[in-house]
């Protein structure tokens, strides 16, 4: 009441002040707002929790057994150069002693599974002294033939799938302790006595997923590739639906929001499972930081918590999420639940975009946009902002809540603006990156998909790449999702249809049963993390292909 | 009938032929009784495995806490050259991480445990990666410092306790999967995220017995040397006595025919618990072999089983735990419902018994004696076996059975009388063993106990014992409660007191917790199967001094 009456004694002479003035209650308003989120969103959290646990889902148990026992043999014309050869079947694999066969017990399920696993362990002699037992597991052959003991890479060696057990009764049962994702099992005698001989028996793979039934499931693709890649994206959206969107059941087991995003997608035009995006969403919302920012990852287990850290990019396409669900389901009372979600992630990152539309990341936060070290992120980091500002444009206005976030239509122009002027490169027709002005596809596609250029410069802009000879090409399938998604948005089917074939059928070609976090057709061997057997081979942003497939059939397939 | 006819047609002139078709009878008539053991006990096995199944104890389950950490240092003066000094305890070791600990965390508990291990762990950041851990447990120090990596023994290497686990979620609470005998236990990281550290806390050990109370211990001894002696042979027994009495509860875990004399000796000293005496003699008959033998050792899991050899020094001393158990009890009904068990253990062995007494093993059969590879067996056999018909005869005295085997006070005579004709040295005046006429303590033993000399005769044995230059000594506590026995039985009470207090009470100098399996005086790493890490160190037959000091108490203290 006070301050109204202290703006009506503003003179007209000082109106130049008096914008300033309103600036900085805008201003402070903004700052009131952001400091305030823990203090809002308090009255939320217990109820976006229940809500989060109305929507776990029931796991479905499938009982699978092995198909095959294999001897891995090196061969260079093979993925990573091991390829798994059938030496024999069941019940014939389980009538030698693991000590006597001279093949180690390797067993081969002949697809992926996520599960628990089970067998049966008898001596041929009453068991006078234990055994101890190693079980490993692998999703890809080069897993299996690799040494753990080698691994030297940059991630814990304890995600390397591997049990090591102790048995003092024979016959024994054993259900092993974790959950394991993987194609293939093999057994070791690590220590026993030197009369003793082993077998094994029963092995069996209580697998689970939440996926449910395939609701698109009677359209067949008339190309056997297309279809071959539909099938492999379907089993790694299905691999990695638990009681979360896993990113992959193998490694890091836990929903990321990047993942979520193109799980979600995947999901709409297969599963159809919207209680688990919303599962994720309320997760996010209970879980967020007391700035209001949703952390990238979160963990459900002891109970809902996340890793404290904020991959920027992760944090602002949560808003997407919500109008892709929104998309899909037509349903509005999630978005009437989380809108203060989705703009607390804006006001968190206003302050950081200056009046001339040049968005500066705040030192605690990080990005990721590709694994691809190599890739200056900059101008890609732009333009997912000004996607996920458009985006979230969008949710506003869908539940009439604009005033609540006057100033984005006008941030997004200034961030359009800015894009053009700073990033674009007039010579090379191309945008570019950073001191070095790197070009790559990543910061294409982003100005693409933020609606900084019209279709038209988009197909330009894939046209000017093309003769470009210093390119920084993606290496993970989550870019190349958005790149095809760009292709697409530019009205490039045919393109984004080759793509598919050669980035998603490249894996399929190599031997993928699901589809891998990291794929580089020159080299099977990348690793983000210093070790391809650390390397995720069901991933969950790599799952998309049914989306475009499914979405885009007419446009793919005229 | 047509026998009995043909009988009677002998003449008085035909007698030699007579007894010799007579002899022929017998021989046949127990070759009839040996074939048909199977026969016989199947009609018992039932009812014995049912018995052995009442008498199954529970067990009592005390929770138990670490009292200190330690750091192990190399010591010459220590045993085994190893030392536990304490550094920190309670709650101050659970508060540094085991990453940033420059320590190992050893944790010792104090005193000798047979149990379940439960820990909670939590971890400095969410975990957002899974740690796999080493959990190593140690009867004794030098056990604790040593490689288990580096075991090269003759036995099962699984038998070293230790567990590798690998854990998703923190903070968790895990309880390990077996059970474990030990003193220390360690926690070590072997792989884990890079910025991630770990604490463990609220060990805890839910150790397990079936002892049940010290109905003896009113009786404290004056001479606090013996007092420390018998609290620690209380303490080895009561820790291997579980659901059997257990030869180790550490390794081998089972009731061998040996171990449980000594322990039913020393229990009915202690705990006075008849019914785990009788659980062990029920399930020996009921797992007897065909032929009627009990085997050496036997299996209580999946189902009671023998281990199928015959160690037939064990067979025939079953026997005397029967007489053993009469003289503790005064109670029939076992000795009745076993007296058929009792029989057919000499009914094997008589065909292997010369008509000058000499006893010959079967090859099938091997024997045990002791430790000590040094050892030439065959005259301690031999006076185990008279002990053992001795002991029968007595038993079957009792039972009013004496007809049953009408051989057997004869077999006596005709052994003691040989066992001096072919074992004893008149120049050495002792006896001796085999092709080099070796003189070892276990043969004077064994004869004495044998009744084969007088108590004086014996008493010059131990005399000319000390005289000689190279004798064979015992190097498990085994055979030396024989000899301490011996002794007694000599009247050589000083002696006994004295070998108590040098033997079991060395050990105790060297800061044993239990007795241990194998211990030499002049070398602390001897062992039988190449590795002192492989010895047990609570060993069930090293429990006797108490039976010796409870119940010698009048005459070892005057």
């Amino acid at each position: 009441m006070k301050m109204r009456i202290t703006l009506l004694k503003f003179s007209s002479e000082s109106i130049h002040i008096s914008r300033k003035y309103l600036l900085a209650v805008i201003i402070l308003y903004l700052g009131y707002l952001n400091s305030n989120a823990q203090d809002v969103y308090e009255n939320y959290r217990e109820a976006w929790l229940k809500k989060s646990m109305e929507y776990l889902p029931e796991l479905q148990v499938k009982t699978k057994v092995p198909l095959q026992m294999v001897r891995l043999i090196d061969d260079k014309e093979s993925y990573q150069c091991v390829k798994a050869v059938k030496i024999s079947e069941p019940p014939e694999f389980y009538q030698s002693g693991l000590k006597s066969n001279p093949d180690d017990l390797v067993l081969d399920f002949g697809e992926h599974l996520t599960g628990h696993v089970q067998f049966t362990i008898q001596s041929n002699v009453p068991a006078h002294a234990p055994v101890q037992l190693k079980i490993k597991f692998a999703e890809v052959p080069a897993e299996m033939k690799a040494s753990f003991e080698s691994y030297e890479g940059s991630l814990s060696k304890a995600w390397l799938q591997e049990e090591i057990v102790t048995l003092h009764t024979m016959p024994d049962t054993v259900l092993l302790p974790n959950r394991y994702a993987f194609r293939f099992i093999k057994f070791e005698i690590l220590a026993s006595a030197g009369d003793m001989d082993f077998f094994v028996s029963n092995v069996k793979c209580f697998s689970t997923t939440s996926a449910g039934a395939d609701l698109f499931n009677e359209t067949t693709l008339k190309d056997s590739e297309f279809q071959n890649i539909l099938e492999i994206s379907i089993k790694t959206l299905e691999e990695c639906m638990q009681t979360v969107f896993e990113d992959g059941p193998k490694r890091d087991r836990r929903i990321w929001v990047g993942d979520l995003k193109l799980q979600a997608l995947a999901n709409y035009y297969s599963f159809g499972n919207f209680d688990l995006v919303k599962r994720g969403l309320y997760l996010y919302a209970a879980t967020a930081a007391e700035n209001g920012l949703v952390y990238g990852t979160l963990f459900e287990k002891p109970q809902p918590h996340p890793q404290k850290h904020f991959p920027i990019d992760y944090s602002l396409l949560y808003n997407t999420v919500l109008t892709d669900y929104y998309e899909a389901s037509k349903e509005i009372g999630t978005l009437e639940d989380l809108w203060i979600v989705a703009k607390y992630q804006v006001l968190n990152i206003l302050p950081n975009i200056s009046e001339k539309g040049i968005f500066t990341p705040s030192p605690e936060w990080w990005y990721f946009i590709d694994w691809n070290n190599k890739l200056e992120k900059t101008a890609a980091l732009h333009g997912i902002i000004i996607y996920s500002l458009t985006k979230t444009l969008e949710l506003a206005r869908l539940l009439k809540k604009e005033q609540e976030l006057p100033q984005l239509q006008e941030t997004i122009e200034k961030m359009r603006k800015a894009a053009r002027e700073k990033y674009y490169d007039a010579e090379k027709m191309l945008f570019v990156s950073g001191p070095a002005r790197q070009v790559s596809a990543a910061s294409q596609v982003w100005m693409i998909l933020s609606g900084t250029v019209s279709p038209e410069e988009g197909r330009n802009l894939f046209e000017n790449l093309k003769k470009e000879k210093q390119v920084v090409w993606p290496v993970s399938p989550y870019l190349y999702h958005y790149v095809a998604e760009a292709m697409i948005s530019c009205g490039m089917y045919e393109d984004a249809g080759n793509l598919i074939k050669d980035y998603w059928g490249g894996m399929a070609k190599k031997g993928a049963d699901t589809f891998w976090e990291v794929y580089d057709p020159d080299n099977d061997f990348l690793s983000p993390y210093n070790s391809y057997m650390m390397n995720s081979y069901c991933h969950a942003w790599s799952c998309t292909p049914v989306y475009f497939l499914r979405k885009y059939n007419k446009e793919l397939f005229p």
